[in-house]
């Protein structure tokens, strides 16, 4: 236990949860932690499909908010580029030296469109989503005023009842004013289904990709007869991209849970009725918590609770163990059902989260382990950037 | 539009959601908002109170995070000093200047009861809470090494099934241990009720403080037997803080929500039926949302999604309006269903999140704005800070 270890000058504990070389018994909890031979085992099979299937892979960097994460997807995982959900989110992976961000997403705030404009001059290729036609006009502006170009691809709601427009009538009138429109390139068509992404049985997910390729074809279609042959089709998510990449039309994946994996993806069915983390996907994201009371012999209390997780997708998974359950949550605690009382305190549980997405937005950190050992701790570099 | 203002260095946008002197439309959303005149209303109100009744106040800094929030409960709301959760928010505390510091849980990993036991050092009153036996001796031996004195709270579970000894005898006996330990001091009883806060009827409420309060008052009464009469009962939440000042047993109050209030508190009711946000307290925290897309007719799509807030008591509120309603939620979009199509892109909402602790340690920084101008922006100081 040495408090006077520093990494750039962070102390263990206020600081950071852990620093590199400590044992993984050390680490402060609750945290999270990523399982690096895992998440690289991840990284390299997604790499190796989209290359056997010809697709461009452009990682969802909103799931891990990461630089680091991010070029290790570059790096050793056939990504072109990172996605992302908002323009501060843009700022961090250019800042990090990401060279291709597509904001998957509307922005129309002046103030936001304007930073967004900028991102180019720092030597990023930016694109952005569009559902209307006032923005094209906004981003236009902004675009020319920082002498910078914009890629644009309009988004088509293809099943996911949010943001985009609802026809292929809709998407070419847009992509014509986007290509008419100086300091802005027509990229081509966003078309994302979220909603189909966590159907549980497989059937159900082609049942809603099937519908969803059908429009996007169409779309396409309709784009290549109005000379605007869209040069990206871009979505797909974890558990839809072996449909997207199969349609002979979508051309770009943005995948984002694969790399960790969370407990609500884990209990997805594939063709076979195999869950997707026993077949496809390891857990490689974890919540560290230690337990601090054991009050009732049946009954663990640990440090992990609303504020180091995201609930919406159920609660955590205790990962290896069958004989202790995460039951119960208040902000600061997790309660743990523990029949024969196997734990006591002190002891370490890996928790798979419900949603890793809301999840990592709530850490500064991931300490990254290997081998029983901390081998580096990444900040959570867009974390918290949600304007 | 001017993104060359800074505040001490930071920039609009990247680092901040706002600068003092901004219009309140400038603010970039999603962010957390804070209504100055009802903040500074509902700290005083409380402070009267507790002066009223004879009550220490010691104010749950878990709930806000802040340095600031917490340097004004203690200027004009008349707190004592803080409490909070975890070991690294009382470094928090302590480093913004906070000189009276409750850690309202058990601290058992031993860096983080060598990093408590240093807190003394910095020239803080330090007390933990205590439901372990084992855990005494860890204490004690840490206050020695540092040369510190740790003042120590029993805890009693007094109805919330949690961390906490279940009888008068075990808690005799846990302060008859703190008592003999050198470097520890016996400052009383912890006996919070959390589950009792959120019942919604007062009658449900009352009769969970009863059962509680009957217990404190046995156990005051066998520590009193003992020769160990409890310097403090402390306890208490925004929801039952009337029936523990009541009680004649307890002598200091926890309360944290009222400060800010949410939709889940605002839901309660008080003796006469009536809410608790239209007699007792005032919403004073918002989630500033910004509309982003209005693709159907009776549907607009805002830009606060599951990653600026909590879910777990439900979804937020659209304070102030009847007309429009919060209705799903995405990561990073909130849908509003807007019948008589009212919104249009870029207008701005004000949420009541369905829960403010959790809401609030999603974000960095609060934005205090009066009469529809910035005043000030405070960092969430112990934002993240779990271990």
């Amino acid at each position: 236990m040495d408090m006077k270890n520093t990494l750039a000058g962070l102390e263990v504990g206020y600081d950071v949860p852990a620093l590199p070389g400590m044992a993984e018994a050390d680490i402060q909890t609750p945290c999270l932690i990523l399982d690096l031979d895992a998440l690289e085992r991840n990284v390299r099979k997604l790499g190796e499909f989209v290359k056997a299937h010809g697709m461009r892979l452009r990682v969802h960097g909103k799931m891990h908010k990461s630089v680091d994460v991010a070029k290790l997807q570059i790096a050793i995982g056939g990504a072109v580029g990172v996605c992302c959900q908002k323009v501060s989110e843009a700022e961090a992976f250019v800042r990090g030296g990401i060279g291709d961000i597509l904001v998957s997403n509307q922005v129309r705030d002046a103030m936001k469109i304007d930073r967004l404009a900028r991102l180019p001059g720092l030597g990023a290729a930016v694109t952005v989503c569009v559902d209307d036609a006032a923005n094209v006009g906004e981003l236009s502006a902004a675009a020319v005023r920082h002498n910078a170009t914009l890629g644009c691809l309009v988004e088509l709601d293809c099943g996911m009842d949010r943001c985009g427009v609802a026809t292929p009538e809709e998407v070419v009138a847009l992509a014509r004013a986007i290509d008419a429109a100086p300091g802005l390139t027509f990229e081509g068509v966003q078309a994302y289904h979220g909603a189909a992404q966590h159907i549980e049985d497989y059937a159900g997910r082609k049942a809603a990709l099937d519908k969803a390729i059908a429009l996007v074809k169409e779309t396409a279609g309709a784009l290549e007869a109005a000379g605007l042959k869209p040069p990206l089709v871009s979505g797909a998510g974890t558990g839809t991209f072996a449909f997207e990449s199969g349609s002979g039309v979508y051309n770009e994946l943005q995948c984002g849970s694969y790399a960790f994996m969370d407990a609500d993806y884990g209990r997805i069915r594939d063709k076979d009725g195999k869950r997707l983390d026993e077949t496809e996907w390891e857990h490689a994201l974890f919540i560290l918590t230690g337990v601090m009371s054991h009050p009732k012999p049946n009954r663990a209390i640990c440090d992990a609770g609303l504020k180091a997780q995201s609930l919406d997708s159920g609660l955590p998974v205790v990962f290896g163990r069958d004989d202790v359950r995460y039951i119960r949550c208040s902000d600061e605690h997790g309660t743990i059902d523990d029949p024969t009382g196997a734990l006591k305190v002190n002891d370490k549980l890996r928790l798979v989260p419900g949603h890793c997405d809301p999840t990592c937005n709530m850490h500064d950190w991931y300490v990254g382990v290997r081998d029983g050992r901390v081998e580096t701790v990444w900040p959570v570099s867009a974390r918290g950037k949600g304007y």
